[in-house]
Formats: structure tokens, sequence, C-alpha cells
């Protein structure tokens, strides 16, 4: 059987051309560029509850660094390196590999050099930490929203969490449906060039990782504001959007996790070159509500209040 | 039972105030001090694994942390800021509670901010991320040892795994040994002052973490040399050195896991001002050989070339 450090150095010792020592020494040495500071953000990913062992372990390997790159997308940051720390049950090459190719296939997409991290025996779990750079005073915060904002998501919502919903059993799909909407769930995209272009145009963000409800509460609850949002204006995937009737459909657009979008205040003069953007890429970009001084998140339905009779995904919860 | 949010603010939001932004939001932002650059690490322990959970918690949130700024020491960097992913098997609040006691109580003797991390449910897994600020030029590498260099150890070998040995019935020990003994393995003392002391004297450094022969090979394999170790001088507790005839004494010495010493390689003219240092400090410091052009890593018993017997802690082999 190979040993740890083998099973390291064949499958995750690249080169690091970004770094000034990257995995080998007891700790990389990195230089973010002049005039920017660090961006660090960490996720944790576990077997039985983000991914199981049935999955494709490319698919898990490319959505353990694609959650960590959407926040850096969700801070207006530059991705540029990440460490990743494993524990494994076995030292099992085949199911390794697949998960480097996946993990590093993005990494390379993404720019980013993997530059250390840990490997030990133990129940599988996947931790990830991402080093980005932004300019300071152009870090999306979530407390920079103010009242006037219009609110706006990238992509479509909900269908990582109706393709779940549907390998569960509880939403029925068509199988070309489900195919179209698997990749929001299995390989996430993450929108690093929409938090790049949001620098100066945003006042606030936050990626949609809970869920619509639950991460814009972050938001107002961070910047001291509440929110107007109108369920008709939610974008969705066709798949969807037919579907909108069904509970646990209407709860993974409100409430689902995993999407991976942004979701972003900007004031109303932002909304043109939002648009342009949104038209040169092929992103869709809307405007779902708006911020408004207090009153926590107002859920809006043909004009009138609802109760979304759902609420955030909470991992203790 | 509350709720992740409410555990992760209850325990885990201190105050940042080396972070230009701290916990709660996408990302925390950081700005290293000018002149330096960023080292950064990461390890991971696993329940049942590298404690268990019959261990106190506190004493587990210690050497979480401990074996990170260990790294940062052997780096000659100093710590600033650390990420902590957990994943807890249940919200459980005294657990939790004096773990971040731990964890946190030690950060602050250090001076390190927690900026971040995640929380999710799964098998008792801990994952820091540590951050630090090294001039690039006086970072303590691995691969600068040159022929002619001495080699030193801080501290003295085998505490930690002669107490592991001594708890699992391999060793015996009276139990006013055993406590003597047992601090280096559940609060190791990360030997950041000393990472620090050795910018310009050290040429290569790394800490001990899975044991002496493991890890110099490191620095041998790393900068392309050989090296002779005096058994007879290697450093050990009173208690250690009576028993130094036992094999599982002996290979603790030579390979026990956990000591978190630092082993580093330094010219001959470095000596006077090392052992200076060491007086000041009331740390140990002891030359244990030297670095020679190549053939790998002899050990000396009477002066003769021995088989060590014993390799190096590998979490897979």
């Amino acid at each position: 059987m190979p040993s740890e450090f083998d099973l390291i150095r064949r499958f995750f010792t690249h080169p690091a051309p970004g770094a000034l020592l990257g995995v080998g020494d007891d700790a990389a040495l990195l230089a973010p560029a002049p005039g920017t500071v660090l961006a660090v953000s960490a996720d944790m990913l576990v077997a039985g509850r983000h991914f199981t062992l049935q999955d494709d372990p490319a698919a898990i390997g490319h959505k353990t660094l694609a959650v960590n790159l959407s926040d850096m997308a969700a801070m207006g940051a530059l991705p540029r390196w990440a460490l990743l720390s494993l524990a494994l049950p076995e030292a099992d090459e085949a199911w390794l590999g697949a998960f480097a190719t996946g993990f590093l296939s993005l990494a390379a997409r993404f720019g980013v050099d993997l530059v250390g991290g840990d490997t030990t025996r133990g129940p599988l779990t996947l931790s990830v930490q991402i080093l980005g750079e932004v300019p300071p005073e152009a870090a999306l915060r979530r407390d920079g929203a103010r009242p006037g904002d219009e609110i706006w998501v990238s992509g479509v919502l909900g269908s990582a969490a109706v393709a779940l919903a549907a390998r569960q059993g509880r939403v029925a799909l068509a199988p070309e449906e489900l195919a179209v909407l698997a990749p929001a769930l299995d390989r996430p995209e993450p929108r690093v060039a929409l938090g790049l272009a949001l620098r100066g145009l945003a006042h606030a963000a936050i990626d949609l990782s809970d869920g619509l409800l639950a991460d814009l509460g972050h938001i107002l609850e961070r910047s001291g504001v509440g929110a107007e949002v109108a369920w008709e204006r939610l974008p969705t995937h066709p798949a969807v959007a037919a579907r909108l009737a069904e509970p646990p459909v209407r709860r993974a657009v409100l409430a689902g996790g995993d999407d991976y979008e942004l979701c972003f205040t900007a004031p109303a003069d932002a909304r043109p070159s939002l648009l342009a953007w949104s038209r040169e890429q092929g992103l869709p970009l809307t405007p779902i509500g708006r911020i408004v001084p207090d009153g926590g998140l107002t859920l809006l339905e043909k004009g009138k209040p609802v109760t979304p009779g759902v609420t955030g995904f909470d991992h203790f919860a």
C-alpha cells in the first residue's frame, strides 16, 4: 500500500507558480499583489452529509473547491491559493486520483495553486481553505447594503435543491429534466468573474450556499436594513418554474442550499452596467426586490406580504 | 437545541483586532505587515486517531491550535490569524465550550485572531488553517541545510510518545512519571519564540511532528544532503533516559510523533548565540549531529553506525 507521503506527492504536488514556496515545507509562502489585502475563508464537506460515497469522486473534487471559490466570488476577491486537508478511511488510490482530477482541473481553470494541506486517516472529510486578493476598498462585504438598493441574484434559484429532492424521491422529474438540473448540484460554477465585475458596483454581496432567505438575511442583519423580495421575480429554470406550486419546489427556490449563485445589492444607477455585463457574459442577473430601512425580510406575492413558510438551511437546526 | 449559528457566535466570535474584517462575512480580510510575506499551513485532527472523546476537550482545543502554531515556529513566522473548521456529531455545548476555551486561550497567549472557519455535523474532525508573517529572506525552509551545519533540537525527545505508550500499557511508568511526561502529549508548547530567534541563524528547520528520523529525513531530502546523528546526544527527560534500553522507549525517542520541538541546522559559528538564547529562555537547545554531503541519515552509537530499527510515523503506512 502506498504511504501517505507517496499519495500526497503523486496526486497533489503540482507546481505552484503563484507561490514563493508551495507544498513540501512546514508552510507555504505567499505574497499578495501590491495594493491588495488577503481574503481568506474555509469550508468543510463531510461524507454522508454534503456528498455520498456513491457520488462521482471527480464531481466531489470539483464541488469541494467550487464552494470555496464561491466565497471568494462573494467577496469580490481574485482566488489565488488553496490548502486541502483530507481525512480518508483508507488510502484508496482510485478514489483519490479521481477526486484530485476534479479538484485540480477546477483549480487550473481559475489559476488557483494548491499550496498545502494535510492528510490523515479518518471518516471521509474534506476541508479546504482558500486565499485570494482584493483591494481593501473594493471588497464586497455583507454590511454595505443601503435602503434604496436593488437586490439582485445571478443565474437561477433552486435547481440544485430540486435535483437533490428528485434524487431523494421528494419531487418527480423526468430523467431529461434531472439531467439538466443535476450539474447545479454536482458541479456548481463559482461566479468569480461576476464577483470581480461587482467591485465598485455592488454595495453588499453573499453567495447562496444556505438558500436565498437565510443568506439574504445575513446581509440584512449585518447591514441593519430590511428587504422586500417579489416571489414572481425569482429566476428559475423552466423545469423548476413548471412546478412552483409543489411545496418542496417552492422551498427549494426560497431556501434550498447549494445554489452558489451570488445575491448582491446595488444602487439603482448600477442597473445598466449590470444588465450590460449580463448580456456580454451570458449569465442572467435578475433584480428581485429592494432594500428598505427596516422590518426584516418581507416576501411579496402578487404585491402582498406572505409568510415564506420555510426557513434557511442550518446544519444543526 | 441551539442552532449552528448560535453556537458559532457564542463560542467563536471574538474581536479580531489584527484583521481588517474577522468572522461573519464570506471571507476574512487580512493585511500582512509591510516587508513580510504570508506563511500558511493547515493541520487536521480526527477523533479516535489524534485524540479520543474521553480526552479533556480543553486540552484538545489547545493541541489543535498548538500543532499549527508549531508549523509557524518551524518556518520562523510570526503567527497572526487562524481559521477553524469543525465537524461535530452533535451540537454539544459543554464539549464545545471547553474546546473553545482551550483553543482561544492559546490563541490569545500568542496574539492569534480567529478570523473564520466552518461548522457542520459529522464525525468529530478538527481542521485548522494558520497564517503568519515572515520576511521572505528570513523564512526557515527545509531546503537550506549545508554540509558542515550542526543539527540541533529544542527541548527533549520522546516524552509525548512515551506518555502515550504508558497510557496504552506498552511502557510501565510510575504515576508521578506519567504526570510529568503527559503535558508534552496533551498540551505541547509551540516553539514560536525559538522560530523567531532562529531567523538569520539557522539554515533549515522543521518541527518534530512525525518523529526525529522522519522529520530530519525531510530536511535531508529537500536539501540534498546527509546527516550523522549521535544516539548518546539525544536529549531526553530523566524518566525517559532511565528506560532507553526498552525498545518502545528507544522507538519513542527516535521516531515518536507529537514532540513539536524544532529540529534545525545552523553553521558552527552560530553555536554561541544559540547557547546564549537557550540560557536566557530556559529552553534546552542540544547539538545532536552534523550535516554531511550525502549518504542519507546515519545514526551513530558509541561512534559506530547502527540500524535505527524504527521508521517514522506515517499516517497511512
